[in-house]
């Protein structure tokens, strides 16, 4: 705790805390946008806690054993880059005055990618706080695995800053409420309770009793009424709350827009304050009105101090990390290669299942779960579980146990019905440098779909694992059939999508997409059991899409192109087109996303420039036409029904689809004529294999 | 009350709440799929509430004074159809039998479109008891239009069952806590308190105190601790939460699967018992084991009179609304207008704005609100409001005020930052027979996706107000930035998507949808000001799709395809390109799905098939092969700058655009020499212009 030694006198706090208020509010002017509410309310709070209060060193931002700093409420990121900028992380004063602008590290939320310091991204209200339960259930995981007697290598806190609108979002509830039960001690929340959202007052939407909502989840509330002035209060709550046995929520009675002329008001949270108010403010502060930017030169020394400190922190913690090599030297390369290298362990894959087409079919959601397990064996830092749906998702892990309050060195988490908290959840634990999977059916994965989307803009290595996958989980019926989601998951940047067709299949999905650190996929498998292709292929997987099947030498007449539950009804269809002298290809496409990565030459030798391309699919046939000339999909909601009955009902049979095929072959030449162009003229060039 | 006056004696009870048991238990059975476990827990609570204490009429199944019931634990359904069924809803005894089968109006999980009685589709957990708090404010909202002294004609209660799942949901935490903000006295949420989730107990995740967080929410709470056996304390506590002067959540304690040998273990919950489950369940409920959907004549009877009973009801209630037709002429026609007819007023679009080109460019968020207002005169149905984004939504009515605890007739509703709840809640709205709009960014629509695939699939008019609608939005950077939602509303059955280009389109979408009682749209609006377009067109509109710009005869040598706030820029660059002496179409496109329901002659008119089709929108292009030849769009996430800055740095320029069209005009022909085709025979034929 040598933080504590940093002397500080009143005076000097108080200027500290009024030069953040200057930069932030001087910050936002110069963009001419932005929120300077939020930090003229939170600076003291924000000063004490990075001056007196967390472990942290910014010559190495990601020691591993580091307090780690979540700002939840993330429209006040002034704050925290003028505080990031002051400690010595690399954000200069540049920076500071290039606040929302583009090509900046200091973009209008904060995002982990590019700004050193920022943990994780956020802005859309509540990730981040759940961020922090996930970040808490590693760092309890993690604590629990490898501290040993004397040798407490970790033992961080998550601090949090959040406001009003987070704890009205429902992902905050979930994730709270989960946390409360599994009673994260390392989790500590300080809520800037300013009474003021956007539209004004919180009485117009929000009269509800926060700190007994958190009693009532079980977690540890302190109040501090003297938010904006009283540093040994806030201090002695943080202090508090870091001893807690419990996840510790501090109701911070703070004003808005502190010492300007529409402090208490909305007016200060989300736009620049005018020239005048801007003068005003900095006066009531006591600053000088004609300086921008400006940091005293007592100030800065203040925070090299409060640097310096935490990079002998950091520097000691090394030292006792040695110790703890000596004693447990395996114990500590596991560590490094977790956190130091974020490398997957050698051999990592040596016990994955092999499927061969001899063998018997069987649900592509029971594979992965056997996936799942043999390689949780080699990789302690795959923690993950599911909202509820364990026995249907099969994803308990048998090498470990739950993840509990008291045991907390389970890998296995159940989330309990709290999809979208599940995910930020998640990303949190990517964050805090392990590789989650979070499961649920494949349609919920839009009930958190605000954390799917921050996860591929964060570059999160983490496993949506997505069971259910079509209309062939049946009687559960539309509310419960995915039909939108896999156009929204390929229309997303830097998201991966996985839906394998068998066992091998599923298997090469995993060898494909756990190696990349930089993104996240989601893995879509199915209820129903599927068959054992000939011709799947681990290989072709990790290509993305490939040819599974082609009797015929040459060019094609036609060809099938599927994924996942699909294929074997593309390669069921082929062999009844090629009795009728249909020549065939059926290509997988288990990764459309994957494929389109590929070489140009490598796309046109798969979908062949020359023939006619079908797409076969129980989904949404959006997006399909850059990949097929036509479509057999889904284009409405599905129903309730057995699976069989469904799939018949909707076409996705041999006969539907060899129907649908020659009724497209013999369409085109008719159109082909009136048009006066040969058939791969009205086809034309597929997107997809265009330059 | 004459409900109360049905003698009961307990036995007739008990036979009836093991009939409503056999039933539901055989319906599962023989489907050999769904939910025992809820219905035979749950059974003695649903016999109470429906011939005890719920008004309904199942011949008039719609009568607008009724109480409603919502089932938000949907999978629990047999219990609800088998009551449906008793109490003589439009459910036949084949029905039951044919639960979960195709075609069958007794669907896996209740839909509201096929089914009588059904008041909304639940499933997806949360959504059932977020629609009930919608009902509630429309029905407060109702009475304190209507009532008048003496003339009580609306008074109807929301009666919700919903189970743990439901409570771990965070858009349950957000309904709740507005629920009691809001006070709203109309709502009975009975909770099965069971211990048991799909997991286990609910001690591996859910140890909450859930009264306790109600109770902090403002909600009166009781508990019935036997809720298996106990009907006169249901009937107390049911009686006790209807008069209540605030939301009510009764805790009732019992037995899942109760009566069956896997009584109390989530082995009762997602499965169907086991024949000789099945055997011993009827057994120990007194019921004959060789008989299967067996309903006694004396049951049968009861719900007779229960139906009766309603039926009476309904009548004295015309009767009573008949004096009030006299005594409030006015007020009577209006009420019938909107809840029985359904219609929208005559002359509701009479104070449209209108727009030409010469007129000020200008944000169609402020378009948008300007049209809100001119339509909420004529419309009082028209209630909406906000997720805490009131000024930048601009959605506030001028003609009304907040709706409140003691000002229940306010139109305007401040949601706070609750999206996913205020999406549901607007869909509660739409199912009580008032038109919602719900507002927040473009964006935050997938905060709340599971809500708006409801309203889809519910086919509830519903109006998702989105503004922001782009990169266009600025500095507030990529977290806010809109990139997959376009083709995700795309992908979604039954869904309308409008992105007005100008003034002119934003009120030709509004006289486009809101007559169309069927379904849901999302509206898009800028954030930035946008021209008034020469050209622009409100018929246009109407086909989703049309020729906005052509200054040559007959066919041009490229189409540009825009929407929203890209068309004005396709216009620019058209000027531009006819510099060079390439003659340009601008497509117009606020609504992709309207102008796909064109007949194929219409929509060949608009994107001629002689040309190639360029599509320009600051979006994800996913979707677009299908309506363009070449996509000038989104490709990553946005940043965080200057709205010029970033339109300039992805392309949304003139420059860019006529670059882009240049280059893919001399590709083509290149391409078209190689592959030994004519131009067009490389493009082919856009599969939107196909049969
Ligand atoms: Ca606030
Ligand atoms: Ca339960």
């Amino acid at each position: 705790m040598a933080v504590q030694s940093v002397a500080c006198e009143q005076k000097l706090d108080q200027e500290c805390i009024n030069c953040l208020r200057g930069l932030a509010i001087d910050m936002v002017s110069q963009a001419k946008s932005g929120h300077p509410g939020m930090p003229l309310g939170m600076a003291p709070a924000a000063h004490v806690l990075f001056s007196r209060v967390m472990r942290f060193s910014p010559t190495h931002a990601d020691w591993p054993a580091r307090d780690r700093f979540v700002l939840s409420n993330g429209h006040g990121c002034a704050l925290v880059y003028s505080m990031l900028h002051l400690c010595g992380y690399r954000i200069s004063m540049d920076e500071l005055k290039n606040f929302r602008q583009l090509g900046s590290i200091t973009p209008g939320h904060p995002e982990n990618v590019d700004t050193e310091g920022i943990e994780v991204t956020t802005g859309p209200l509540g990730q981040g706080l759940s961020n922090a339960v996930g970040m808490a259930i590693a760092q309890a995981q993690t604590a629990a695995t490898y501290n040993r007697p004397g040798h407490q290598i970790v033992d961080g806190t998550i601090f949090v800053f959040c406001g009003d609108g987070c704890l009205q979002e429902g992902i905050t509830s979930e994730a709270a409420s989960l946390a409360g039960h599994l009673q994260l001690k390392d989790l500590v929340v300080v809520y800037d309770d300013n009474r003021i959202t956007i539209d004004g007052s919180t009485a117009l939407s929000f009269s509800e009793d926060v700190p007994a909502r958190f009693r009532a989840y079980g977690w540890h509330t302190l109040t501090v009424n003297s938010g904006d002035s009283d540093l040994e209060a806030i201090e002695a709550a943080l202090r508090e709350a870091k001893r807690s046995d419990r996840p510790t929520l501090i109701s911070l009675k703070t004003t808005i827009g502190y010492g300007s002329p529409v402090a208490d008001t909305a007016a200060a949270h989300g736009a620049p304050l005018k020239d005048d108010q801007l003068r005003a403010t900095k006066q009531s502060l006591g600053l000088n009105p004609d300086e921008f930017f400006a940091v005293p030169e007592r100030v800065r020394e203040f925070y090299k101090r409060v640097h310096d400190c935490g990079d002998a922190l950091a520097a000691e913690w090394r030292a006792s990390f040695g110790a703890y090599g000596q004693a447990f030297p395996a114990e500590a390369a596991q560590f490094r290669r977790i956190f130091d290298h974020r490398r997957l362990a050698e051999g990592w894959d040596a016990k994955m299942p092999k499927y061969t087409p001899d063998m018997a079919a069987e649900a592509t959601r029971s594979v992965g779960g056997k996936v799942l397990n043999a390689i949780a064996e080699y990789l302690p830092e795959m923690v993950g579980g599911s909202a509820d749906l364990t026995p249907s998702n099969k994803t308990q892990l048998k090498c470990s146990f739950d993840f509990a309050s008291g045991k907390e060195a389970g890998r296995y988490i159940r989330f309990g019905v709290r999809e979208h908290a599940m995910f930020a959840i998640g990303n949190g634990i990517s964050a805090y440098g392990m590789i989650p999977y979070t499961a649920t059916f494949l349609n919920f994965l839009t009930y958190g779909w605000g954390a799917v989307r921050l996860a591929a803009l964060s570059k999160f290595r983490h496993i949506f694992y997505m069971t259910h996958d079509s209309i062939g989980l049946g009687e559960d019926g539309p509310t419960h059939q995915p039909i939108e989601v896999l156009p929204l998951i390929r229309a997303t940047p830097n998201l991966g999508l996985f839906r394998p067709a068998d066992g091998a299949e599923t298997v090469g999905a995993f060898r494909a997409f756990l190696p990349r650190a930089d993104r996240p996929v989601v893995l879509c498998l199915s209820r129903q059991n599927l068959p054992q292709l000939e011709g799947s292929s681990e290989e072709g997987v990790a290509k993305g899409a490939y040819i599974l099947r082609q009797t015929c030498q040459g060019e094609p007449d036609v060809v099938l192109i599927a994924s996942g539950s699909e294929v074997s009804l593309a390669v069921d269809s082929a062999k009844e087109l090629e009795q009728s002298s249909i020549s065939v290809r059926v290509v997988s496409c288990p990764s459309s996303d994957l494929f389109l990565e590929q070489p140009l030459a490598y796309r046109r030798a798969v979908l062949t420039e020359r023939a006619p391309v079908i797409s076969v699919e129980a989904a949404s046939v959006a997006g399909w036409a850059a990949m097929s000339h036509f479509q057999i999909g889904m284009r409405s909601f599905g129903k309730s029904a057995k699976a069989k009955d469904l799939l018949s009902h909707f076409g996705f049979t041999p006969e539907n689809v060899v129907a649908q095929t020659k009724k497209f072959l013999t369409d085109l030449q008719t159109r082909a004529s009136e048009l006066d162009l040969p058939p791969r003229g009205v086809l034309g060039v597929l997107q997809c294999l265009r330059e």
